[in-house]
């Protein structure tokens, strides 16, 4: 959650907050370089971005978190046995395509590291590869070969901001933050919640610090961030093949307060997790769900996910519709089916601090409708625009207006388990992003 | 599965085979009344039906199944009571407020019975209400008195179409099913997936038979046909407070075969479930996946809902889009979390009767690319139409034009599971129907 609510009112002033956010932790320098490709699946050419994150030094301490999709993409492959590699010098990232269920895919992302590894004077083992794009395509390994000595012309130890953009897809826009510790920081960017044509989404988070964590500390800390910040959010329930978080301490500060530093990791990872629902894709709105009185911690986010991941109460959020028979619908059917025989008499809702629900029945009239509609339409992002040829819908921006959400409590009443998850509405240019009208 | 694919060119013929279809079993009458209702609130005036099933004698062989939601309705708690009641001699039905989560409801729902009973000669716990609509709202229980004489005046044996007709929301076309078994037949009907301003999706689904099945035969029965039928469908994952199985047995032939009788019952049902995702909201393609070789029925029924309820793999579907990555990372995401360490590496995956994965890896080309595409296009029920106002799309037809649907088949070659998922695409249309654009 963000620690103060922003406002926005152009892409220029958006744009310079990013900059103010994206100054590089000492330690790393960051570069990227563009390259045409054509995917032989297809034959169309595309716009691919190489993004390097490089350290000064290689360094032992560093985490990674993946996907736990069944069917992980070759670079989460390899991720995984560079965790027990000795230290890690650079991370190569490509958008496009996420070399998933490609032939020959673990040994496309291991010569790319490899080609890496020779520009950066490393071991191929020190190199991490992340991406991100369409599923089932070859990545191109020659082509990004030949890209990357731009890539490493263009590293620049101040700003992180060209690996923000480097990593995008369809985002609207790059996202960043950072939090300082003493004379430390913690800087961190993510891709999310976009597509390109035809693709899933995915989610890549990069996490920097200049504090000096060993490796064993770093790995707990962001387990624990992710579990607070990126696991209590969806935008479409559909966990991605390539899901990558990855934090990077380069030690050169040392850290006085691990537990400083956790809170600065778990805010930045808070943040960046509430900035890719907020730029998921066609997004008017951003839910948030606070759950609490349940059985368990695990009901509790269940009851959240189950809310925010109901299309119909999506669809009556979008329209600024406050439908709220569909909150007691999405709970009903949760706890139906996880919690049967669960006590719900003594259930509470609000929404927009408002309580609508109480004893087992709805408290609604004229007045509370008026109510819930404006609160609604004060945490809108924007409006759907009719689009020019009738049905692909885009977004008429590229920036978030303001960091307001639309607040749901839930209290059960029926035990100490409480979590808030994050979610969004369901628009008409979420169905134009990811039905491509190509065909 | 329908058994045979049919195909209608116009409303008129869609209507005149229904009419084929609706033909009642002995024993039973049918009846529906309008009437005008303004709810308390929102003050603003709607329509509402009220129908009535009714048998020639009230029936001892009856069953019903009803939501598993957590917050049921107030109907569902009276039906639930009425299963322990010696017999059942009417069905009486509104579409338009639930009834669910409003203050007094359950008192609401046993006064409507009550009058009902009076005006047929039964005593009120021969009487099953069901309602669907808006959730929150409270049944006008006077008004909808005052209106049963009408209902009741109404009552016919020819024909169940205008119960079919009455109990719809905004389904787009009434739904009836039948089939005969010697001289007797079973006859059902359905509304489903269809939505009021604002409302939640609800499904009634209402079997007579006029072969004479005992009340212990017909329940068990029952819950097979809807295992096999209702419970493998899905149009938005939400599921209603609402839902509703009704099963009546005359008793007015005798039943030679009960095998016999079960086969119909299941193709009747079958067949309803296939017509309310073809009726779904914005529905523009059905989606059938069949999983097999899994681990158990259970892990294969849970794939291919995972499919079937991405929303990425809807919109793709929608855009005639052959983006079959979302495929693998719908399967990898169940998997990931319901079956960890299942090996998938030997699953193979086809799409409209062409081998699209296998081995770990997908064979993709141009040439395959191009026929997944046709594949798509011959199972398009309708294409988006640019609405007036720009935003809120409306499908263009009335009638369902074909029964086609997307042919999915997943193998994991890990076990003997085998279970086949219905589900469909997700378009503006729903969209537009849910967002409910009026504030």
């Amino acid at each position: 959650m963000a620690s103060t609510i922003l406002t926005f009112t152009s892409r220029d002033q958006h744009r310079s907050w990013l900059t103010s956010q994206a100054i590089l932790p000492r330690g790393f320098r960051v570069g990227a370089a563009p390259l045409d490709v054509v995917p032989v699946e297809t034959g169309k050419p595309a716009r691919m971005v190489i993004t390097l994150l490089a350290l000064d030094r290689p360094t032992p301490d560093f985490a990674a978190l993946f996907t736990r999709n069944a069917f992980p993409g070759a670079p989460v492959i390899v991720g995984r046995r560079r965790l027990s590699a000795p230290r890690l010098g650079a991370v190569v990232i490509n958008n496009k395509i996420s070399n998933v269920c490609a032939e020959g895919g673990v040994e496309a992302s291991e010569r790319l590291c490899a080609h890496a590894a020779r520009g950066l004077g490393l071991s191929t083992d020190e190199v991490l590869p992340c991406s991100t794009g369409v599923i089932g395509w070859r990545l191109p390994v020659d082509a990004m070969a030949a890209a990357l000595p731009a890539a490493i012309a263009a590293l620049q130890p101040a700003s992180i901001l060209p690996a923000a953009e480097g990593i995008v897809t369809t985002d609207l826009y790059p996202k960043v933050r950072r939090r300082t510790v003493g004379e430390g920081s913690v800087v961190g960017i993510a891709k999310g919640a976009g597509m390109i044509e035809p693709s899933l989404a995915t989610m890549l988070v990069y996490v920097l610090t200049d504090l000096a964590v060993p490796r064993d500390v770093l790995r707990e800390t962001l387990a624990h961030a992710v579990d607070a910040s990126f696991h209590v959010m969806t935008i479409d329930g559909d966990t991605s093949t390539s899901d990558t978080v990855v934090a990077l301490s380069s030690g050169a500060i040392p850290c006085r307060s691990e537990s400083a530093f956790a809170d600065a990791l778990t805010g930045v990872c808070a943040d960046l997790a509430e900035d890719v629902v907020r730029n998921g894709e066609g997004v008017h709105h951003v839910i948030r769900v606070a759950v609490r009185g349940a059985p368990s911690v695990e009901l509790a986010r269940g009851i959240g996910k189950a809310i925010v991941g109901s299309p119909l109460f999506q669809c009556a959020v979008c329209g600024n519709d406050p439908n709220v028979g569909r909150l007691v619908a999405a709970i009903g059917k949760h706890v139906g089916l996880h919690a049967p025989g669960l006590d719900l008499s003594h259930a509470t809702l609000t929404m927009g601090g408002r309580v609508i629900f109480v004893d087992g029945s709805f408290r609604l009239d004229r007045e509370a409708e008026a109510a819930l509609v404006a609160h609604l339409r004060a945490a809108e992002l924007y409006a759907s625009v009719p689009p020019p040829d009738g049905v692909a819908f885009r977004p008429p921006l590229d920036y978030p207006p303001h960091e307001r959400a639309v607040a749901v409590t839930v209290d059960l009443h029926a035990g100490s388990g409480a979590a808030t998850v994050l979610g969004a509405d369901r628009s008409h240019e979420y169905i134009s992003e990811n039905a491509d009208y190509r065909s």
